[in-house]
């Protein structure tokens, strides 16, 4: 028994200056988009290359090894007679899948691998600014080389990006991705179909000048209601928002403010607070172990989402925030009430930009990038066409075609950082999302009102006592299972966007 | 010869592993004084830890003994019958320096410190604003127990301070600088004096509201005009202004702003900006080498203290700026004229706050700190009656007194930091400087006409080409004499001194 603690003490320990390593390479992630000057980029590629040697080297140390195999068998994951509770029979299952994937990355890989997307996430940067895609090409090529790599190392059964997918989202696989996305991408183009006849509300007051210092000032307005704790997390601004949580008492949030979009700019902070509220939440007794940190990126996603969506895009939310919205923008809403805002926010049309996309089309953008890296995965797009290829994607699922590679494959930062598999847990956050919040629904029938009135923290309580004190203790299909009382389905989802717009 | 060109090689890539992990160190620092959310402060704490016990551990191993001591014997300190140049053979003389500090320190013992003081730091920022000198007093304990045992480690032959001092003026003692100083300070207790009868300028536009936004503007004139590669650094604000060069490509300054001390504002950004200079100015292809790295403290404040004083005090700078000063001030400054400016910039007198303290009495607010630093060093102080001597040296020295102690023994941030023995390198760096300003003018006879229109270039030249661009290849007191000609001698500060102010 006290061997089994001492073990399980070891691995604690071990786990711990992983975490700060890791909280490290967060930080030099953070300032590289946010405050790092331009020229740094080279030494930054080295500084990022060091930690990840070290966390690579800690990861795989025989002590780890060791200790772990006393507790836990390697190969099977059957875990030794042991004194240790369920909690920590769950932190051994997690740290076991941990050393199963690293032990399969040479360090050598390791290394390149965050040296080549560190350089690559500047030049995407100003490719993206320059619309240049040609500069950006050859960075793309090598990632996606050494991805196919990495699939390699790693190894999977049906699918090279199964490999991938599996990373982000534990135990998800591309034929479960094919079948859901078939379940879900009809609905959504029908559902597109129908709504395309529609009346369109007047939006130009959306894509008005809001002076960027009033809508920053609003952004903290509205991480305040949300309960983002302001001395354990900050906002700041990069080219892309992002959410790290270095630590619970250490959250960086981003968004990006322009003019003449103020609220796409508030739909970001809400989705960031989301994803900073589910790191604020997580056991900070637990740091160093998985039950330390969050259980997968789908459900990460369910929580920026949530804010994002099924509240900052719902009625009961806007009725107490919209007189303050209104009150700090007397001039810019002078002629807006709470109804027209609220059917221009709710539009359903098809547009270029994934993360200013609405509820309906969200997921058809995702179903487009999930195609494209599986394809990425197998080898048969010529990377140069890519632009064009984009362009025809976009055509053929959502009918609109961008005029820059800027507002097309440009768009997002993942491929830059080296993030492929990880567009699907978007869509499996959306859908995690909505059976938590019919679970909610159901738990409080009167939970319009409260929201009405302005009283989010039973709500935030919710998520914490469902999502957030578990950490990884239950694998995400288990989790939601056991908050929702359902296995994981598109079901609520789909019946929720039925409720909103049909 | 090819092996001493291996050894060479272990060493510059374990210097170069070093120099990554400090720069981390670095960042953590700057992102605490800067961004870093306030509870962030404890996970903080173990970040700079973790960095402190990696470095520890490097600059120790037997890899990097083992190659210094094929090169250099690690007791005599002389070099092997070797291939290797001049300047490598400087770099392993500095190697072997930091390895036998390194050595002398307990792994325990730089993680404990590490932690002590970057907790430290917060307390003491709070209470600097809440004038509480009191929560403060524990860990200022705690620190000075701590260097008393740093010195110890180290080991002195004279007194324990010197063990301190060393390690940031190479080679300067308790013996030399007592010498120094019996120089120094009556020949500034008596220039004082002669001053205070003089006629005092009107300086109440000095301590007019000008708007924070328009004095961060024109901090950014300022560093542009210096020739500050914005590509290359950055500008932050934090409670004390400092500069970290974590690469000669990444720079970070900051200063503080106050509505009512705009010329403050200016003579710290000209310092941080002096420092901020000499780290972009230094050799980047030696990064990881000594070579690549500031020579002493005391060197790289005579940069500072070049830029803040020499000519941020002057007229010949002035005669250019002060036009573009008023352009961007047209109201704060409509009744000031150059003379007045000039006169009123540079009246000296005694201060409290040793960071805005006039050219004169800087060294005397110096002098207070060494002789406190001396008695912590000897546990002769009891360090709850600090704010009560502090206060009286001041009165017995420039014959004023604080009356809170933020403006007192809490208003400078190095104790927090643990760093003891470093305030005599200001007194050296102004001494430094005032030998090579006086090289710098018998250089260039012109040199007051070309900084009056507008050219800094040049002289910017003459400090890389002079101080800069050796890195550690030379001792301080050995570049000072190979820059001027001369040995170390406050002779042409005092001639500065009586030809600006008698």
């Amino acid at each position: 028994m006290s061997k089994d603690q001492d073990d399980y003490t070891t691995l604690l320990n071990l786990g711990r200056e992983i975490r700060l390593l890791s909280s490290l390479s967060m930080l030099l992630d953070w300032d590289q988009e946010t405050y790092m000057p331009k020229r740094g980029i080279d030494f930054r590629s080295q500084q990022k290359e060091l930690i990840s040697s070290l966390l690579h080297s800690k990861k795989v140390s025989s002590t780890f090894r060791d200790a772990l195999s006393r507790l836990i068998d390697i190969e099977s994951g059957k875990v030794a007679q042991t004194s240790l509770g369920a909690r920590e029979q769950a932190a051994l299952r997690e740290w076991r899948r941990d050393y199963l994937i690293e032990v399969k990355l040479p360090s050598d890989f390791v290394k390149t691998f965050a040296k080549t997307t560190s350089q690559a996430v500047t030049i995407w940067a100003e490719a993206k600014k320059n619309n240049d895609f040609e500069t950006f090409l050859p960075h793309l090529e090598k990632i996606v080389s050494l991805v196919q790599e990495k699939a390699k190392y790693i190894g999977w059964k049906e699918h090279p990006y199964d490999a991938l997918i599996d990373l982000y989202e534990p135990g998800m696989t591309t034929k479960k991705l094919d079948a859901f996305f078939a379940e879900l991408k009809p609905f959504l183009t029908d559902l597109l179909g129908k709504l395309s006849s529609k009346k369109r509300p007047d939006t130009s007051f959306l894509s008005a000048y809001f002076p960027e210092d009033k809508q920053e000032e609003f952004n903290h307005t509205i991480l305040a209601e949300m309960g983002v704790d302001p001395s354990s997390s900050r906002l700041d601004y990069s080219d892309h928002p992002f959410c790290m949580g270095l630590h619970p008492h250490d959250v960086r949030l981003t968004t990006h403010t322009s003019g003449n979009c103020f609220f796409e700019g508030i739909s970001a902070v809400m989705h960031e607070g989301g994803h900073a509220l589910y790191e604020l939440g997580l056991p900070s007794k637990d740091l160093g172990s998985p039950n330390g940190d969050y259980c997968s990126m789908g459900m990460h996603e369910s929580q920026s989402r949530w804010w994002e969506t099924y509240i900052g895009l719902g009625l009961p939310f806007w009725k107490f925030a919209f007189p303050k919205l209104k009150a700090h923008f007397p001039n810019e809403l002078a002629s807006v009430d709470l109804d027209h805002f609220y059917q221009a926010i709710n539009v359903v049309e098809p547009s270029l930009i994934r993360i200013f996309a609405d509820e309906v089309t969200y997921i058809l953008h995702i179903i487009l990038r999930y195609e494209l890296e599986k394809e990425f995965l197998e080898g048969t797009i010529n990377l140069s066409e890519l632009p064009a290829i984009w362009n025809q994607k976009m055509k053929d699922s959502l009918g609109v075609v961008p005029e820059t590679d800027s507002e097309g494959c440009l768009q997002d930062i993942h491929w830059a950082w080296g993030l492929f598999g990880y567009f699907p847990t978007y869509a499996l956050g959306n859908v995690y999302a909505g059976q938590l919040y019919q679970t909610f629904q159901q738990t409080f029938p009167d939970w319009e009102k409260r929201i009405a009135g302005g009283d989010l923290a039973f709500m935030r309580e919710f998520l914490k006592q469902n999502v957030h004190r578990f950490g990884r203790e239950f694998p995400a299909l288990d989790l939601i299972e056991r908050a929702t009382g359902s296995p994981l389905s598109p079901e609520p989802y789909i019946s929720y966007l039925k409720h909103k717009y049909l």
